[in-house]
């Protein structure tokens, strides 16, 4: 799959978006325990990163799969969450994870770009990626589904 | 929905599938790094717990839902690993989770149980609850599709 | 996976909930293009019926599973349509089905039930079965994420 | 979302895929039933197209959503087939859909592209559209996972 890139199809509402985005996702106390870090926020786009750590693995030595899922709503929910109005929060109604290769290499990246943006409903495709020596593959697929909160 | 509950329908192969679980579980740095405990497992059945902490949450002070997916997944999964003969592992190949209240209160619980079991193809639904003061509420719904790798 | 029952939990709001779910599904060209029957409504429940027929067959002479998706989304939000107020409309906004075993046998039977009913939106888990000589065996597995639309 | 295109990552392993995917189809008995079209095949990408038929709609006059999720299923199936070995055939094992907008206009179009092949699973992204007056809008997503039988 070709990797997935930011979008040029939206205008955001909030021309605050990107401080928005950054505040909210400071305020995630599960973001610091991952050790995640927001890296870019565009209309309608976010990545994340997340080096590895051992703390984050499963039996075999890979990132757990929860720690996958987890990046990828969370880029999606951050990428729908920048089209949305001030003082609108976001919530993830269900997200389904594909799980394509092993989780590994020195840090994953979770990006998010929003589909389908409606009034109370963001559908939104996720990919993560591992990384390792500078090289990506592709190693998770998400479907987020999010609604605003107003 | 009623509680999910624990299966009759199936014989494991793998005579020490307890201990082959407790063991697996212990081996995942990550569910050390939540602060998760596996607290039953019978042939199709899995159960684990996972106490409140503030560094677990999304920005509004709920279980961040990728702690919900995480502990649905592994519950699906070891479920699954406990039909599965010995030497096999498990690999989750999807899962899809729908969120249906907050996750909050004292803990969380969450229960896998095979659905269907193949040759190499295993599906399980999960459900994870909120308990506050004995009282559980469901919080989250999620069905899982795993692989034997033999 | 013992059978999906019906609820007992659902006080409908709508006490022409079952006429109007069955006017509803009458004016589905779709259902009559199949030959579904609608069998039962309750409240949070619905069941629907299939016949066997060859125009709804695959390449092995199995049911397509694009009409056991079909069915499966159909009891979910007749499920999900029976708790709603009147005047109403239910949308599919989202559903995930995994195929268990191939659909086969003289008949589909497909039970949706509400797991979970919100404002706007209404989580549902179908089941759909193959019935042949009275024996029934799971086919399929569904959630179904349900829009109320006033 | 940009249009999903054909990829150009995939050698496939049987040099007749285009007729084995085109007979395969021709084998559908439901495609008929829909009168659905199988328009183009390349390595991992196949297209499908659906006239509008009144016979294909639910209660407000759209293409019905299992209609959607059928040419959605296949699209994504054919394109995984068209990798496989010789003699070998592909089950879906599960696929989830997201429906965007209402499916209307003068026909549907699918495309289902591989994200990830395995030996035994693949993982295909699916889109579908509407098509009216020659202009396309998206009307769902699907993720569709595959096993190969030989």
């Amino acid at each position: 799959m070709s990797q997935l890139v930011e979008s040029t199809d939206f205008q955001p509402t909030d021309k605050n978006f990107e401080s928005k985005v950054h505040e909210s996702f400071a305020k995630q106390p599960f973001m610091k325990t991952l050790g995640a870090i927001l890296t870019k926020v565009t209309p309608g786009y976010c990545e994340i990163r997340l080096p590895f750590h051992e703390q984050l693995t499963q039996q075999d030595g890979f990132f757990h799969a929860g720690v996958i899922g987890t990046i990828a709503d969370n880029a999606g929910g951050y990428a729908a969450h920048s089209l949305m109005p001030e003082g609108a929060s976001v919530l993830t109604v269900e997200y389904k994870l594909n799980l394509l290769t092993p989780g590994c290499g020195d840090y994953l990246v979770a990006r998010g770009r929003v589909v389908r943006q409606g009034r109370k409903l963001t559908v939104c495709l996720s990919e993560v990626s591992s990384v390792k020596d500078g090289q990506e593959k592709i190693c998770a697929m998400a479907v987020v589904t999010l609604i605003c909160i107003q």
